[in-house]
């Protein structure tokens, strides 16, 4: 399978790693909403579920296989015969399926889950990857809890699971342990002491246990890896995955700089998609979000406020309505100055000279140091007394 | 003014840049009540407010001066005569007071928001710092934009106003613009470059834009800076400011690996501080929130359990109890594994031998598939069936 070299493949997993967390759970037709608009926003593969951990689960693969065109279906097992069956089963009607298998790679995973030797665990990883092979062409490989694992082991399994046919090689950082530095430093070994890894792309897969997973998956990139695992709004296990929408705005926002690597999300959908997963998963983002939460665009303090009217890339490195948003706010509290009372009394059609400007803003601190934010009424209020 | 190069300075600004946030604002008493909270912690530094912006913001930097007795309290200004004394005024009872003034250093900043030239900007920066110098001793100045600004030039400007007296050169990257990479090389070049750096302590104060504040502190520190500018739940301004808990978290686990260094914070504090902050200042933390969110420590994919449950370490890289939560939870989903089943049913008394738990496994996941998240009295239902 050829894949191009600068281009970064986007792996939503929404629908697997976002959806497994309680309270998350969708329905078959709720996933099928999801996975159309995922299809519409652009991402390259949608990981739909991890087939043999229940019915609903392998009903949801069939259906999201059937539902969805253009884009790789991809469906998770563990390393034996019966998870990858089931999964192939489950992938019939895909047109483009995708068999995610894998195994621990750390020494910890390998003695106190396993119980069991590193000779052991490459043999299980090489036979998944053939078996895997035997139904469809496209294996992605997951090296489970990557972050941890000695490197010179995790080549060696890499090499071997390439060797068998993986197409894919995903190196979780499966307890979001890693800072950047070392997560970087690990796929540019895999990079430069892998014989085989160009026949391979190298996966991202990231949490946010320590707030790093977008940070990580950047470094990843700047060291050689092309596809990036990740969930709209960063839902996922624990702490989450990293953010989509973090990851294809900082891909924008610094392009030049991050090799010019083409992908295919429109990030106008971002705002409204983000807004539907929350709702249809239960998972609220909070307001300071980064890119999709409610105050991501709101600037409130005076400095921020005056510089941002008088030239806006003052303060905005994004422009909100690349992402979707219609008009970035200028909210007023008692830290916004003059310029920005200026500019909402304008709005409201009324022009004040700069005496009467400045009496209204005596007039306007004390009332905004009461009140939490200040609304449209409060300002007709007080420009009527400035007038009288 | 000696400082400590082995210790990392903690410096909140959960008070001024938190609270400048739309819907945020405090009353004085409840700032004192999370200001006391703050020093229990054990932040280095309290940013208060920025007394010249609302004559709420000036009592309340007076009031908080008053109300703590071994933390630095710090207040804003821009670089005006006017500022500097208005913020002198309002740390008259601060026991160990810091005026915070700066001005912006990028080209954009200094063109766009102050009609002005470098040479002009470099002499109001040395002004506002020797005018704060005559009232306090402890003068911070910020170098607004820096992420942006011309690196040699940002360099001549820190020296500078460490000649004329800063004790604390903070480089914000005000647009949260930065990759962690290219901030760490902007911290390293002024460590590198600027003769009269070891004078002063280099902060970081990082803008959660794009998703990477936590991540350009940590490339901060590890490129010579000691002082971090963050709040608690990371909230501020647009997407916020670089989390506290997550530093602090950061340097707990990989504490070798960044050399080492101190600070005073009480990590077990982290739940309750967080619950507090999130519901006085009415911005609620997200259930996927590194380190404080509701599932941060939440384990619910079956195969992720099973691990867990044969050797907690296989997913867990902090102890829950380390941030003060008393138990980690294990949630039974259609997601979860025969293991995590045995675990709930023995903690509710039932010992099940193994065909006894394949029986009631399978009717488990027939009813949760259809439910969000299976409760004791579920389990005890379906036990009750298996025993029949």
């Amino acid at each position: 399978m050829l894949h191009d070299p600068n281009h970064l493949y986007i792996f939503d997993t929404t629908l697997r790693d976002g959806e497994q967390v309680p309270g998350c759970q969708l329905t078959t037709p709720e996933k099928i909403d999801i996975a159309r608009d995922l299809e519409r926003l652009g991402v390259d593969v949608i990981e739909a579920g991890f087939p043999v951990s229940s019915p609903g689960d392998f009903q949801s693969v069939v259906e999201l296989s059937k539902a969805v065109d253009n884009v790789i279906i991809c469906a998770l097992t563990r390393a034996n015969k019966n998870d990858i069956a089931v999964a192939a089963e489950a992938l019939q009607y895909a047109k483009r399926p995708r068999i995610h298998t894998g195994i621990g790679a750390s020494d910890m995973h390998i003695k106190y889950k396993f119980n069991s030797t590193r000779e052991e665990i490459l043999a299980r990883a090489v036979d998944a990857v053939k078996y895997a092979k035997s139904f469809v062409e496209d294996v992605e490989f997951y090296a489970e809890d990557a972050g941890r694992a000695d490197v010179v082991f995790l080549a060696q399994m890499v090499e071997a699971v390439i060797a068998a046919g993986a197409t894919v090689v995903n190196i979780p950082d499966t307890n979001g342990y890693c800072l950047p530095d070392q997560y970087g430093a690990k796929i540019k070994f895999l990079k430069e002491n892998v014989r085989n890894i160009d026949q391979a792309i190298i996966s991202a897969h990231c949490h946010n246990d320590l707030g790093l997973a977008t940070a990580n998956s950047i470094a990843a990139i700047q060291n050689g890896a092309r596809q990036i695992e990740c969930t709209i709004n960063g839902i996922g296990e624990r702490a989450g995955n990293t953010s989509l929408e973090e990851v294809a705005m900082i891909m924008k926002v610094h392009n030049e700089y991050m090799g010019g690597l083409t992908n295919n999300i429109d990030s106008r959908m971002f705002t409204e998609l983000s807004r539907k997963v929350a709702d249809m998963m239960n998972m609220p983002v909070q307001p300071n979000k980064a890119i999709v939460g409610k105050n991501a665009f709101a600037h409130s303090s005076g400095i921020h406020q005056d510089g941002f009217l008088k030239h806006r890339e003052n303060y905005e490195i994004i422009k909100p309505e690349d992402v979707g948003l219609l008009e970035a706010g200028i909210i007023l509290t008692a830290r916004s100055g003059r310029h920005a009372l200026k500019h909402h009394l304008e709005r409201l059609g009324h022009q004040l000279d700069k005496e009467e400007l400045a009496s209204c803003y005596e007039r306007f601190l004390v009332v905004a140091d009461a009140k939490k934010e200040i609304q449209d009424t409060d300002l007709l209020a007080l420009v009527s007394k400035t007038n009288a």
